[in-house]
């Protein structure tokens, strides 16, 4: 029975063991920033378990690595993926759970000896995470057209290595064109990288979208001074507006309510003395949520509560878009078929947003797409202490499995043993 | 007549210039740490000066310079100086005008042949910043009795030199014990460094007095998590009550009013990522009043604020002292002569509080001591900006001039020539 169908758990775990070898930290945790030797030695690995499984590999010009197993038909194939380029300080699931789980059930349909009607097709695409080379996403998003291949070729990381010098230093500078083939549909297991399922004591999360998301830079400019010498009112001080906003930015969120989330994650004085006024003040400001009209309001507000403080506090604020992106639904189908399939193997399931970025969202604007997500131990992410418990690894890659599976119309069983 | 003494600008203004000279900076500021070779350079140069000038010279085991012009009477010097060490981003004048306008005042002295009753004395005092080895103010400390001598001299920098090692590598480590004499009275000439001269067109500050310090450090924990996935509700992000702190700061010290200021210079986010709720935050809180009664209160005010700010956030808040200094209350005879030599010469004239720590401070514990302000242009010190103007110098330094001779008690004009 094609309801019978499980994936191997072992197998699964050891070959995210084995991948956490590449860029390895003392802590327990992965570095594997993008085209670095520890992602070379990491793509190696893929590579080879891919033709280890009897898939056709191909490496595109933005080194996505793309592995399919033939269907019967030469239609388009029914896709999973995500990535295995992590933060410096990343864990071992983020991406590489969703890359993984989709050689796992390529081993699954091997094993099986199962032919599908469509091709199925595992997905690793280059710089998800965006945290050595700007923008994040960008193989996905070369991929699907909405990001231009030669400015991401031209992308530099800090130290003046470009992207176009390093996939071919590693030996992933492809000649596959980008984008030479759509999927029919396309589906990425996650770890949720947020509290919600573990605290609501859910297994798999079906996700509705990805939140729109609105960085911000902002520049105070005040007056430095003595901070034993310089009277109260005769002080022009960024810190104290800066001090404002971040208070601001979490009251505006939670009066908005519903998905609005606002963060100041960074903020950074200058000189940063403890007996001197600051000159300046650098800090940003994360704005996310599901809908673009309400996000589009929060901006708003920002806006004008800015230029009230501006006013007030005698100081300049220069601001700097760092990022905007705006929301993602994916397909209702999808979406429900998720859920379907997630309660028929007897596990709670519950409708979320997605609050970070993933390759998913790239996708979803040229095919039918969905996410599974299953919970992070602690919310905990991009952070060497990410967890998830193996039973709810499990869950997620069978839910894959099976989305997969029932997508790829399998009209036959062949048993030749 | 005595009266018409006046100090040559001209070569106070020339001697600045070439003792800026030890330790330039490109912008025309003055990088001369505590004991570094800039600063031996700057000490030779004094020494050189104070020997040029007839001066008995001594260098303490702290090393301080004292020069002393002989009276006609072995007792306690008439006493004035100040420091030539400097912030890494000096300027030119902070603590170097004091010093040099007292070498000024003996030139006037020795041209007009002024025998005085008492000595005339001046002091350069080692380590007034504190940028390099802390305490601060530490010449002045130890000459005074109230630092230990052997605890100083076994203060590091940040790479492990010892002040003990500096000093005997820059041939300043001295024979003379510490504190071997007392002055009849202190006296220091020294920028504002605030704004309230210029900004009342004021040229001369009779000082009252320096004011308390309470220097706070504060660690706030809270939890770490991804600023797009964890909800409003289920945060504990030390930024929001942080910030809250810094708004409380400048508030309290508002609604205390009077001498009451309060400053958040420095600030620091851990990770400080656009898209990371951060884990902790360490800031400082830098508060001063004139009255000892009303530092404590704003301590006490902040304490409570804490405490309600870690019960409301869920973060925990940890405290350390960096530094706590009374009040210091100068001398009121002192501080009428001031003003009164001060006006004689034609001068506006104003008390004020020194909102910075000064050597005066710690000389007002054992003998009638008193400061003299000039303007700072803007207010700005520390800053290779910081400027006097020339005509407000020489004005500073005339009121040094008469105050010193006034208390030095000339009692007979030889006329030798």
């Amino acid at each position: 029975m094609l309801t019978d169908l499980r994936i191997d758990d072992t197998r699964l775990l050891q070959r995210l063991d084995d991948l956490a070898c590449h860029g390895a930290r003392e802590d327990g945790g992965v570095s594997r920033l993008a085209l670095t030797d520890a992602d070379k030695a990491g793509r190696d690995q893929v590579v080879a378990w891919m033709r280890r499984l009897g898939l056709d590999v191909t490496i595109d010009a933005i080194g996505n690595i793309h592995g399919t197993r033939r269907g019967r038909s030469d239609g388009p194939p029914v896709m999973t993926g995500s990535h295995i380029d992590t933060v410096a300080t990343g864990g071992l699931y983020d991406g590489n759970l969703g890359g993984l789980a989709g050689l796992e059930v390529i081993e699954v349909l091997n094993a099986a000896r199962l032919e599908t009607t469509r091709p199925v097709a595992v997905g690793f695409f280059t710089n998800e995470e965006g945290a050595r080379f700007a923008p994040d996403m960008m193989g996905s998003g070369v991929h699907q057209g909405s990001m231009d291949l030669e400015a991401c070729l031209a992308a530099v990381d800090v130290n003046g290595a470009t992207v176009e010098a390093e996939l071919a230093r590693i030996g992933f500078a492809g000649d596959t064109p980008c984008g030479n083939f759509r999927a029919a549909a396309f589906f990425e297991l996650h770890i949720e990288q947020g509290p919600v399922l573990e605290r609501e004591g859910i297994t798999i999360g079906a996700v509705t979208g990805v939140q729109g998301i609105s960085w911000t830079e902002l520049v105070l400019s005040g007056q430095s001074n003595h901070a034993g010498t310089t009277p109260m009112g005769l002080r022009r001080d960024p810190m104290v507006p800066a001090a404002q906003i971040a208070v601001f930015v979490r009251d505006m969120s939670d009066r908005l309510g519903g998905s609005q989330v606002g963060t100041v994650g960074a903020l950074t004085a200058s000189p940063n003395l403890v007996n001197v006024v600051p000159a300046s003040v650098t800090m940003t400001v994360d704005l996310r949520n599901t809908d673009e009209d309400l996000l589009q309001e929060a901006e708003r507000r920002l806006a004008g509560h800015l230029d009230r403080l501006a006013a007030d506090e005698g100081v300049d604020i220069e601001t700097r878009v760092l990022a905007r992106f705006e929301p993602v639904t994916f397909d209702p189908d999808v979406i429900g078929l998720v859920a379907e399939v997630a309660r028929d193997l007897g596990h709670d399931v519950r409708r979320l947003p997605s609050g970070a970025g993933h390759d998913a969202q790239m996708l979803a604007r040229v095919c039918p797409t969905g996410m599974v997500f299953v919970p992070s131990v602690g919310g905990i992410s991009h952070n060497p202490a990410e967890h998830t418990d193996p039973v709810d690894i499990t869950a997620g890659a069978d839910v894959l499995l099976r989305t997969l599976v029932q997508l790829a119309t399998i009209d036959s069983e062949k048993s030749e043993s």
